[in-house]
C-alpha cells in the first residue's frame, strides 16, 4: 500500500526516485556488561578504523568535486577520531567498567559534548556538533547501521531530511539531487528557496517524512500539489510519469517566451528579473529569459568557508555576474548575515529572537571592515555592467545615510588611487521592515530605488515567524495590511521619481501578480523557474484594468476576501 | 575606591543598601584522586543532609509567607535529593573511580542533565533545571560556598542578578527587596516592568554587574540616572542620601494631585490608568490616584503554579479588582502567554523566534478550553464593576471575530443557566502588531475599543527585539513610523466613535505624552508610580497647542528630530 503525505508546496515539478535520508539514524544504545574487554576494545578500534576510511574517502571525493575548502569540515572530523583524549578515555571505560563499546563511546562523547557546549567561545561550542557527528559515525560501524552525511551522495536521489541547513546544502552534491522533502519549514525556508533556485521540485513542512520514509524507498514528489507518495503503486507511478510529461509539454510552451519582452495587453512593460545566490545560477537565469538580476544574495559567497572571502574573490564574482548580464540591471544586496544565516568564522552571540536581531545592515555598520571590503569589491565591479547596490534590513533613514556615506568614502578613496568606478551605479534599499515601508515617502527622497522584500515584510507586519508552522496561517501575503504597505511604498517612490522592485517570494505568485501590476510595481524578481509562467500571465493582463481594482483591494478587510476577489476578477487561480 | 556602572534606567528611585547576588556562584570543580573513599562518601552524605535541611526550611517559610503552591518547586528539589539513582551513582563513582565527591557529583549530574535535556517532553526537559539547582546546592555545601536562591531573602537587600525571570520574581520575598540591578534586559524587560510595578528602583542591562559585585557589598542604585555605585565613598553616600530626601520632597508635591482629575490647561480630560499584574497591586494603584486599570496582565495568575487556575480562582481575582475599582474602568487582558512567558504545566515546543511565535490569542484560540474558562470567569465577574475585556496580539479581523464569538457563546450559555452577566462590559483589542495598526479602520468598526501596546508594536515595526541589547538602538518609541501607526489607530477609532488607550511603556514617557495628547489619545495606562508625574505634566499642557504640532511631527524623518522638537516646543525634558 502506498502512503500519501501532505506538505507545503515549496518548488514546482515532479520527481520520482529513491529517497535518501539525510538525518543520521537515532541509535538506541544499551549498556551491556562485558567479560572479554580485550575483544571489546578491538571491536572499538575496528569501528574507529572504518570511520577513518569513510572520512578519508569523503575528503578525497569532496576535494575533487567541490574544492578544498569544502573538505575542511571532514578533515576536522578525522582529527577528532585521532584525539587520544577521546580514544583512550573510551578504552579505559571499557576496561575498567567492563561495559560494551557502544555505551562507553556514548558516555564519553556525552561528557565531551557537554564540556564543549558550556564553553563561551562560539567556535568551541560548534566543536560539540563535530563530536556528535563523529560519534554517530563510529556508532554506525559498531552497530552496523549505515550512516548518511550530506556530502556522500553518489547516485540520483530525492533528499529527505528533518530540515536542510545552509551548511547541509553547501555540502550536497547537486548533480545527484532530484528533489527535497523535509519535516519542517515553509515556502520561504532556506530549503524551499534553495530548491527553487536549483529548479528542483520540493515539498517541505510535512512534519513526518523522516519518520515514515527509509533510505532507498521509492517515492513520488509532487511539488505542484505539495504531496509525497511513498511506495507508489504501479498505477500511481504511471499516472505521475504521465503528469511529468504534461508539465514538460507546458515548459515547451513557456520556452517560446524566453526571448520576448514582458508586456501587458495594453503594452505596458514590466521587468521580470531573477533572484540568484551565486554566479553559478546565471545559466538558469538566462535560459529562463530574465530581464535582469533583481536580487543577488551575496551571503552565499560567505558561506561554506573557513574565512571571509577577500575583496578580490568578491570582485571576480560580481564582475562575472555583471559581465554575463551585459546591459541588464543587476541588483546586488550587501551581506545579509545573522538571523537564520550564520558564518562559522564570525562568532555571534546567541539571540533569543534572531529574526528581530543583529543582522544584515545592522551587523555591517558595526563591522565596517567587513562592509567596506564588500563595497570596494562592488565599486571595482561597477564598471563591468549595470550595477544597483542594495542595503538590506534598513529600518531608519540614519542607517541608509550611514551606509551611503561609507560607500561614498570608499568610492572617493578608490578614485584617489586611480581605480575606475562607474558613475552610473545606483544605491537603494530593501523595504522589508514595517518602519521603512511606513517611511517610504522620506526614504524615497534619498535612495535611488526600493526593492520590497516581502518574506520579511510579511513576517514583521503580521508578527509571525515564517518558519514556525504553528503561526504559518498568519503568514498572509495577500493580507490588506501588507498590501497597503506595499502600495504606500510604490506610491511614495513614484512621487519621487524612483523605481520599485520586489524580490520576495510574492513577486512570482500568480495571485499577487495582478495586484502588484495594478499598484504600479516596476520590477518583479523571482526564482528563475517562475519567470516564464509570470511572463505568460502578465502578457494576458491589462495594466489599466488591473489598476482599476486597486482601491477596492485596499479597502478589503481580510486576506481571504482579497484572494477570492482576484480569482474572480482576473479568473486567476494559483498555478 | 568606589566604582560606577552604567545601565538602563528601568524604574525610578534611589536605593542604598547591601547587594544580594541571586545567581548561584560558578563553582570550579577539580577532579582529585581520593584514597579514603569511605570518608569521602560520608562527606557527600553530610552535604546531602545539609542541602535537605536547607530545603525543608525553605519549604516551611515559603508555605507560610507565600502559600502552599509556591513551595512546590522546592518540594520537587527535595525529591531529587532523595532519588536513589542519583545518590547511589555518585557513591559508586567515588568508590570505584576513587575521585572526590565534587567531581563525582558534577559528572553524575552532567549525565542526568544530559538525559533530561534530550527528552521530547517539555516537562521532563525542565527537570534538568531542577537537577542543576539541586546539584549547586549540594556543591555549595561540599565547597563551603553560600548558595543563594531567590526565595531565601531574610533582610532588606538590593537584588543583583544576570536577569530576573518571572519565576524568580514569583519566588522573591518582596518585603526585603529595595531594588533590582541586572546584567541584561532593557526598559521593557520583565525585571524592569516588575520593578516599576513594585515601585522600587531598578537599573537593568548593565552587562557586568554580576561580575563586579559580591553579596553584602554596599551599593547605591540610582534609577533616575541608570547608575550603580559600588562601595560608595562617604561623600557619595551623603550625596545620595540628600538626593533621596529631595525626591521624597517631590513625591510629597505630587501626592497633592492624588485626588485631582487629569485636565489640560484647556480643560480637556484624559484618563490616567494603571497597569497591574495581580489584585495585590491595587493598593499602589489607588494610592497613586489612578482613574482606572488600563491593563490587568492576567498571565501572572497563571504563573508560579503547578496547574491552571480554576474558573473560580480567576473569578475571585477579577471580582476583587472590579469591586475595589468601583465605577472606574478596568481593562482585563486575556491570557498573554508564550513568547518570553512560559508556564511549566503547559508544555510548548521551543520556538526559534518566540516573539514572532505561538502566543497570546494565537494560543488561546487553539486551546479553547483554557480560553473559555477565563472568559467565563470574566463574564461572571462583569457584574461587579466596569469591565473591558481585551484580546492581545490580534493580527487579523478573523482572530477578533473568532474570539468575540467564543465570548458570545459563553455568555449565552451562562445566561441560559441563569448566571448573571453584565450587559455593559466591552470587548476590545490590543493594537501591538503592525498589521492591526494598519487595519485599524476596519477593526474599529467591530471592536469596542483599542489599547495600543507600544512595547510590542515598536519591536515589530522596527524589527528589533526589545530584549536584545545589540539592536536596542532601534527600539525607538519616537520614530515617525511608530508615531504614524499610532496616529492612524487613534484617527480610525475616533472616526468610528471608539475610544483608544495605550498600555505600553510609552504612555508614561514624558517626551511621548505631549505627542500622544496632541494625537487625541483618550487613556494613558502606565505603572502606578508614573501616574502622578504624568498628571502634573498634562495639567501644564494645552490640548489645542499639542494638536497643532501633530502634522509637523508626522512629517519628520527621524526619532532624533522628533525628540529634539518636543523638547524645544514643550520645554519638556525626560524626567
Amino acid at each position: 500500500m502506498s502512503q500519501k503525505i501532505i506538505g507545503v508546496k515549496a518548488s514546482t515539478g515532479i520527481a520520482i526516485g529513491k529517497a535518501f535520508l539525510l538525518a543520521a539514524p537515532d541509535f538506541q544504545i544499551k549498556m551491556v556488561a562485558i567479560e572479554d574487554t580485550v575483544s571489546e576494545i578491538k571491536r572499538f578500534e575496528a569501528a574507529l578504523e572504518s570511520a577513518k576510511l569513510d572520512l578519508q574517502g569523503i575528503v578525497t571525493r569532496v576535494e575533487q568535486e567541490m574544492g578544498d575548502d569544502h573538505a575542511d569540515i571532514f578533515k576536522a572530523h578525522l582529527l577528532v577520531l585521532e584525539d587520544p583524549e577521546l580514544v583512550d578515555t573510551v578504552k579505559e571505560k571499557i576496561e575498567q567498567e567492563k561495559v560494551n563499546a557502544e555505551s562507553a563511546v556514548s558516555d564519553v562523547a556525552q561528557v565531551f559534548i557537554g564540556l564543549f557546549e558550556q564553553m563561551d567561545d562560539e567556535y568551541m561550542r560548534e566543536r560539540a556538533a563535530d563530536i556528535r557527528d563523529v560519534t554517530k559515525r563510529i556508532m554506525s560501524h559498531l552497530l552496523g547501521i549505515a550512516f548518511a552525511g550530506p556530502g556522500e551522495l553518489t547516485e540520483e536521489v530525492i533528499v529527505v531530511a528533518e530540515d536542510l541547513t545552509p551548511s547541509d546544502t553547501a555540502q550536497l552534491d547537486r548533480r545527484f539531487v532530484k528533489g527535497f522533502v523535509t519535516d519542517i519549514g515553509g515556502r520561504t525556508s532556506h530549503s524551499a528557496i534553495m530548491a527553487r533556485s536549483l529548479e528542483i521540485p520540493a515539498v517541505v513542512g510535512t512534519r513526518v517524512i523522516t519518520d515514515v520514509v527509509k533510505t532507498a524507498t521509492t517515492i513520488i514528489l509532487d511539488g505542484y500539489e505539495g504531496i509525497v507518495i511513498i511506495d507508489p503503486s504501479p498505477q500511481e507511478l504511471a499516472n505521475y510519469e504521465r503528469k511529468q510529461a504534461e508539465y514538460a509539454g507546458r515548459r515547451v510552451e513557456l520556452a517560446k517566451l524566453v526571448h520576448e519582452k514582458t508586456l501587458t495587453t495594453d503594452k505596458h512593460h514590466v521587468e521580470l528579473a531573477a533572484n540568484i545566490g551565486s554566479p553559478d545560477d546565471l545559466a538558469g537565469v538566462l535560459a529562463n529569459g530574465a530581464e535582469g538580476v533583481g536580487l543577488f544574495r551575496t551571503e552565499f559567497l560567505y558561506m561554506g568557508r573557513e574565512d571571509f572571502p577577500t575583496e578580490e574573490e568578491q570582485f571576480l564574482a560580481y564582475k562575472q555576474v555583471l559581465e554575463q548580464m551585459g546591459e541588464k540591471p543587476v541588483v546586488i544586496r550587501t551581506l545579509d548575515i545573522g538571523g537564520d544565516k550564520q558564518l562559522s568564522y564570525l562568532p555571534m552571540p546567541e539571540e533569543l529572537n534572531p529574526f528581530l536581531g543583529f543582522r544584515a545592515i545592522r551587523l555591517c555598520l558595526d563591522n565596517q571592515e567587513l562592509f567596506r571590503t564588500q563595497l570596494r569589491a562592488l565599486l571595482r565591479a561597477s564598471v563591468y555592467g549595470n550595477l544597483k547596490i542594495m542595503f538590506p534590513m534598513i529600518a531608519t533613514l540614519e542607517e541608509f545615510r550611514q551606509a551611503k556615506q561609507i560607500l561614498e568614502e570608499e568610492k572617493k578613496g578608490m578614485l584617489e588611487k586611480g581605480i575606475a568606478v562607474s558613475d552610473r551605479y545606483e544605491a537603494g534599499i530593501m523595504i522589508e521592515i514595517p518602519a521603512a515601508a511606513m517611511m517610504a515617502d522620506q526614504l524615497a527622497r534619498e535612495v535611488d530605488f526600493f526593492s520590497i522584500g516581502t518574506n520579511d515584510l510579511i513576517q514583521y507586519t503580521m508578527a509571525a515567524d515564517r518558519m514556525n508552522e504553528r503561526v504559518a496561517y498568519l503568514y498572509q501575503p495577500y493580507h490588506p495590511a501588507v498590501l497597503r504597505l506595499i502600495h504606500n511604498v510604490i506610491k511614495a517612490a513614484h512621487t519621487n521619481g524612483k523605481w520599485v522592485g520586489m524580490c520576495g517570494e510574492m513577486a512570482g505568485d500568480s495571485i499577487a501578480i495582478p495586484i502588484l501590476l495594478g499598484f504600479g510595481l516596476d520590477e518583479f524578481s523571482m526564482s528563475a523557474g517562475s519567470i516564464l509562467p509570470a511572463r505568460q500571465q502578465i502578457s494576458r493582463l491589462s495594466l489599466e484594468e488591473a489598476s482599476q481594482h486597486t482601491e477596492a483591494i485596499l479597502s478589503m478587510s481580510t486576506s481571504e476576501q482579497v484572494e477570492a476577489f482576484v480569482k474572480k476578477v482576473f479568473n486567476q487561480n494559483d498555478i
